[in-house]
C-alpha cells in the first residue's frame, strides 16, 4: 500500500472548529459508566446496552464522548467539527486527495450527529469531521447538577505517533497551528502542541510507537475541582487510578491530572492554560532536558506515562498496527539511567526527588 | 450631518481577533497608575509622564490599556486585533463604506502599535482597527510576579448606546455574533453581549444614554482572585472603590466584581464565562424581570451601575454628545418603584433583599 | 419575679468546650428537610416524622443540629459540650446558684445525648449543658459524600439580647472570653464575640431585642465552597434564602454567607477566622462607624439582617416575651438618614454604594 | 548518666497551650532569608546579622520561627507556649522530677519572649516553655501584604524519634494526646500524632534514628495557595526544593507540601485538617500497609522524606547523638522489594505507580 501524503496541495481544508468528540471502545460497559459518570460526573445525554452518550457540563451538542462496548479497548474515531456543512465535502475531498481511505455517512457514525466522513489520517488514526449536530442542554447554569470535581469542556486529544515533525507537516496542513512543543539541542522534537480553537491544543502529538491515543482531557474550572476528584478517587479506594500528578504543567502552563479509566484509557482532568487565538501567538519551545516541562515542580512523569496509550480502530474496526519510533524516547533522555533533566540550566546533579532515584 | 450606515453592503468586514486594548484618557496620572498598577497590579510595559502602557500576565502584545493623562476622563479608543495586515485596509474601507470618519496611521496611534485605522463608528464610538503590534513576554510561568488578584487576561469591552437592536445590526455586520441578551415581553432589548473570540463577548451594550463606555473587563484564574482584590481595596480602605459585587452572573454565568478608578472609569473582573466558538453556539435570552440575569444570587444591581459611564472621544479628542435612549431604562423597569424583578417566573411579591427594600 | 444574677461568685462554673448544637423548632418538617439535606447538604444521623437531626462532615458527635417541628418557629435550646461529665453538676449547680430555673435529665432532652441539664439563662436564653453523646461516624475522609458547597463543621451561635455589656458579664462569668467588639465613641457596645474553643466565637451577641436567636453559623473549608451555595440556589431559584452576603467580615475577618431558612431561621455560611487560643489573644475593638467593621468590602448590611430574629423558648416550651434595647440601635447609627458610616476616618460623605443610597 | 523517666508521678505537668515557636540554627542567614522571608513570604519581625525572627500572617506574639546562624544546621528548641506564668515554674519543676536537666532564664533565650525554661527532654530534645512574649500586629487584615501562597499560621512540629510508644507515654505525661497512628498488624508504632491546641497535632512522633527534628508546618487558608508556592518555586527555577507533594495527607485528611531549606531543614506547608478540641476526640490508627495513610491519593513518600531530617541540639548548643531505631522502619515495609502496600485491603499487586515501581 502506498502511504499516503500529508498535505493535498491546492485543495481547500476543512475550517476545522475544534476537537468535539470521541469514540472509545471499552470492554465492560458497566465499569465504564461508573468511572465517566458516578466519579468523573459526566452527563449521559443518551445509553444503551452498548453505547453510553456522555457530555460535561457546559456541552451544547450531543456528546464529547462515547463509550461503545467492543471486545479490544481502543479509540475508534477522534471526532472534529467544522464550521459549516460544506467543510465535510471538503474534508472527505481533501483527505481522498491525499490517498486516505475515507468513509462519509450522512446520517452519521454515531447518535446526534448528522452528515460525517471518518478518514484514515496518514498518520493512522481515525479522524471524523461533522457539522450537523443535536443540541442538548448547556447545563452550565445547573449548579444543582454540580460536583466537587465539575468538569466543563472537552478541551483536546493527544496522540502518540513515531515521527512528530511529519505529524506537524500533516496537521499544519489542515489548519492547525503550533504552541508549544518539546525538543533537544540536535532538533529532535518529542512533542508538540497545536491548536484551532483558543486555547493551547485541540490536539497534540507525543513521540512514540504509533498510532495510539495517549488521552482525552476534559477541564475544569478551578484546580480545587481537579483535586476534588482525588480526593474522591481515595475516598472510594481508587487511588490506583491516579497516574501521574496533579501537577502544574511548564507546557501549556495548566494545572493537570492523569487518571486511567478501566480499560487503562487515560483521561486528563485541566485547568487555566492560556489564550492562542491571536494569528501569531508566541511559540514556546522546551528544552527535553529541562525538569520543569511535563511538571513545572519537577516532580516525575512516571514510566507508564511514556510507554502505555490506547490502540485505535481503523475503519473496519480493527486495531492499526504500530510503527516504532525512530528517534530516543523521551523517558530514555529524561529518566535515571540514560537521562537527565536539569532544574536549573547548568545543573549537573539530580535531586533528592523520586525522579532522581530512579 | 448624515447619520452613517449601520452595513456596507457587498464589502468585506475586516477579521476581527479580539479585542485588545483601550486607551482611557485619566485626568490624575499618578491616582491611576496606584490603582491600576499597586492594587489591581498591572504589568507596566512602558511609561513616561504622558501615559501608562499596561498588560495582564498572560498577554503578549505590547498593552492591553492606555492610561493617558488629559483634561477630560473619557474613552479615546476601543481597539481590536485584526487578523491580517491587510485586515486594516478592509476595516478603513469598510468604515468609509458606511459613511463614518476614518483616520489612519501607518505608526499607529499609541506606542507598540503599527498600522492602524481609528473610525468614529455609527454609534458614535471611537474604534481602533490593527494587526502590527510589538510582542512583549508573556508572564504567564512568572508566577514570582503573581498576585493574589492576579489579572491575566482583558476580557471585553462594555458599551452604553441608546438603541441596542440598531447596535446589534451593525456589529453583527462587521462580524460579531450575538451570544446573549436581555429583552422584555413586549420584546424591547436592554442589553447585548457579542463575540469574536471564543468567549461569551468581545464587547456588549448596554442600553441608556451614548455613546458611552460602560467598563473594561479583565480576567482572573479563579474566584478567590476576585476575592483579593476586594480583600486588598479594604486593607487599603479603598473599599468604596468596590461598586457592585463580587457575584455570579445570570448572562455569561461568569464571576464577576465592579470597581470604579479614580475619574470613576468602571473596571470589572471577570472568570469563568463559557466557550462560544461553535457557529451555532445557542443564544440565551433572559427576562429583563428575572431578578437573576444580571445577579444569579438575585443580589441589586446599584443604581449608579446604570447610570454612570464614561465618556468616549472623537477622532479630534472631543467628548461625543449623548443621545437619549428612547425605550425604557433597564433600572425603571427592575428597581423600586417603577419596577419589579422575580426570582421564580410567577412571584409577585419581593422579598427582605435590599433590592427589594430600595 | 426576681432577676437571676449574672454570676455566682465562689462557685466554679462548668468547662465548656464549644458550642455543640441547636435544637431550633420548624413549622414545616419536609420543607426543613429540603433546605437543610437538600440543598445544604447536612447529613441526616436520624430523623422521625418529628425530628431531623443533622450533622456536617467533620462531626463526630451524635448532631449539631435538630429540627424539631413545631407550631411556632423558634430556638429551643442552645447547647454547649462541657469536658466532663462532672461538668454538668457544675453547670447546674451555677445556674441555679445565679437563681436560673434549670432542669436535668438523665437521658437528654433530644436523642443522641446523655446527662444534660437545661437553664433559662440571665439573658433569657435555653442553654444546655452535655457531656455524654453518641458517637457517629466523621465524615471527613468520605470525598464521595462531599458537595461543592460541603459544610463541615458547626462554628458558633449568635444570639440578640438588649444589654450586650451585661450579656458579656454573665457569658464571661462561665468562662467565656471576648475577642472582638463593636462600639461607638462614646463607650455604648453594639455587639461582642465570645469564644471557648479556638475560634473568634461559640456565640455572639448582638445588641437589639432579645432574647431571640440571630443565627447559626457552620464552616466550610474554602471560600468557593460558600460561592457553590449562592450558585446552587440560584439554580434552585432559590436566590431569594440569600439574605447578606457572600462578603468579607471586618469582625472575625471570615468569609461569610447569610442565608433564611423556609421559617425564616438565618444561617450562616462561614470560613476562615483566625487561632484565638492563647490567653492573651488580642481583643479587636471596632467603630460602629466603620463601615467595613461588618462587611471588609463596605457593601451594606440589609436592614433585615439588623431586624430579624428568630424566638427562643423557655423551658416549658413558650415563647420568651422580648426586652427592648435602651441603647441606640447599630442600623440606626449606621445605614440612611438616621445614620452614617465612613470607610476611611474622618471621610464626611458617602459613595455610590447602595448602602450610601438607601 | 541515668535515663531520664518518662513521667513525673505527682506532680502537676505545665498547661501547655500551644506549639509557639521553633529556633533553628541555619548555615548561611542570607539564603535562608531569600527562603523564609522573599519565597514563602514569612513577616521579618525583627533582624540583625544573627538571627531573624519571623512569624506568618495570623500570629500576634514575637516569632513562630527564629533562624539563627550557626556553623552546624540544627534545631536549638521547639518551644510551646503555657497558660500562666506559673506554668513555667510548674514545667522546670516537672522536667526536673524526670531527671532532665534544665535551664531557666527570667529574660528569655530568643528576642521577644520573657521568663523561659528549656530542657532537654527524655527523647533528648531541647523542648522550651514560656508564657511572656512581646506582642506585634496580627497581620490578618493587612490584605495588601498577602502573596499567592500566603502562610498564615504556625501549625506543628514533627520530631523523629526511635520509639514513638515511649515518646506517647512521655507527652501524654505533659497533657499531650494522640489524634492519629500508624501502626502494623503486629502492633508496632510507626508514628504518631499528639495535640494541645484545637487541631491534630501540635507535634507528631516518627519513628527512626533520633533525635531529630522532622519538619516544622506552616499553615495556608486554601489548598491554592499550596500551589502557588510550588508554581513560584518553579517560576524561580527552585522546584527542586519541593521534596513531596502537594497532596492530600490520609492522617489528618490535611492538604499538604514539604519543602527543604538551603540547610536541608524541611518545611511542611498544611491546612484543613479536623477540629480535635473535644475531650474524646477520636482516634484513628491507620495500618502502615495502607498506600492512603500518608497520601490520600496513593502518591509515593520518597525515601529521603523518610530518612533525613535535622540534628538538635543540647543545652551547650552541641548536636545530640542519634539513637537507632530497633523495630522496621516505615519505608522498609512499604516502598519497594522490602515492603509492599495495598490501595484495597486484600490487594495483592502493586500498580503503575512511581511509587510500585521503585
Amino acid at each position: 500500500m502506498t502511504s499516503p501524503s500529508l498535505t493535498a496541495p491546492g485543495l481547500t481544508p476543512p475550517d476545522i472548529v475544534r476537537c468535539a468528540y470521541l469514540e472509545l471502545v471499552v470492554t465492560d460497559l458497566a465499569a465504564s459508566r461508573e468511572f465517566y459518570v458516578d466519579i468523573l460526573g459526566l452527563t449521559v445525554t443518551y445509553e444503551d446496552e452498548n453505547a453510553i452518550y456522555l457530555r460535561p457540563l457546559e456541552e451544547f451538542i450531543h456528546h464529547n464522548l462515547v463509550l461503545r462496548l467492543g471486545p479490544v479497548a481502543a479509540a475508534a474515531a477522534l471526532a472534529f467539527r467544522v464550521r459549516t456543512p460544506d467543510d465535510v465535502d471538503r474534508a472527505e475531498a481533501y483527505y481522498q486527495a491525499m490517498g486516505c481511505r475515507t468513509e462519509r455517512r450522512a446520517d452519521g457514525f454515531v447518535r446526534g450527529i448528522g452528515d460525517s466522513v471518518r478518514v484514515t489520517d496518514p498518520l493512522g488514526f481515525p479522524y471524523e469531521f461533522f457539522y450537523a449536530v443535536e443540541h442538548v442542554e448547556r447545563l452550565a447554569w445547573r449548579y444543582e447538577l454540580h460536583t466537587p470535581g465539575a468538569l466543563v469542556r472537552l478541551d483536546h486529544f493527544n496522540q502518540v505517533t513515531p515521527d512528530v515533525p511529519k505529524g506537524i507537516e500533516y496537521l499544519e496542513g489542515v489548519g492547525f497551528r503550533v504552541t508549544e512543543d518539546i525538543e533537544d539541542e540536535d532538533g529532535v522534537v518529542y512533542a508538540a502542541w497545536l491548536h484551532r480553537k483558543d486555547t493551547v491544543h485541540d490536539t497534540a502529538l507525543t513521540g512514540g510507537p504509533g498510532p495510539r491515543l495517549h488521552h482525552i482531557a476534559f477541564s475544569t474550572h478551578e484546580k480545587h475541582n481537579i483535586l476534588a476528584i482525588c480526593d474522591k478517587l481515595g475516598a472510594l479506594r481508587r487511588s490506583d487510578a491516579i497516574e501521574r500528578g496533579p501537577g502544574r504543567h511548564g507546557v501549556s502552563n495548566a494545572f493537570y491530572l492523569y487518571i486511567r479509566d478501566p480499560d487503562g484509557h487515560r483521561v486528563e482532568i485541566y485547568t487555566q492554560d492560556y489564550y492562542t487565538g491571536d494569528p501569531d501567538n508566541p511559540v514556546v519551545t522546551w528544552d527535553v532536558h529541562d525538569n520543569q516541562r511535563r511538571d513545572w515542580w519537577g516532580n516525575p512523569v512516571v514510566p507508564s506515562w511514556y510507554t502505555d496509550a490506547s490502540l485505535v480502530l481503523d475503519l473496519d474496526g480493527q486495531p492499526v498496527a504500530l510503527a516504532e519510533r525512530d528517534e530516543p524516547s523521551e523517558m530514555a533522555v529524561t529518566i535515571g539511567a540514560d537521562g537527565f533533566s536539569y532544574t536549573r540550566e547548568g545543573d549537573t546533579e539530580a535531586g533528592f526527588k523520586l525522579g532522581g532515584q530512579l
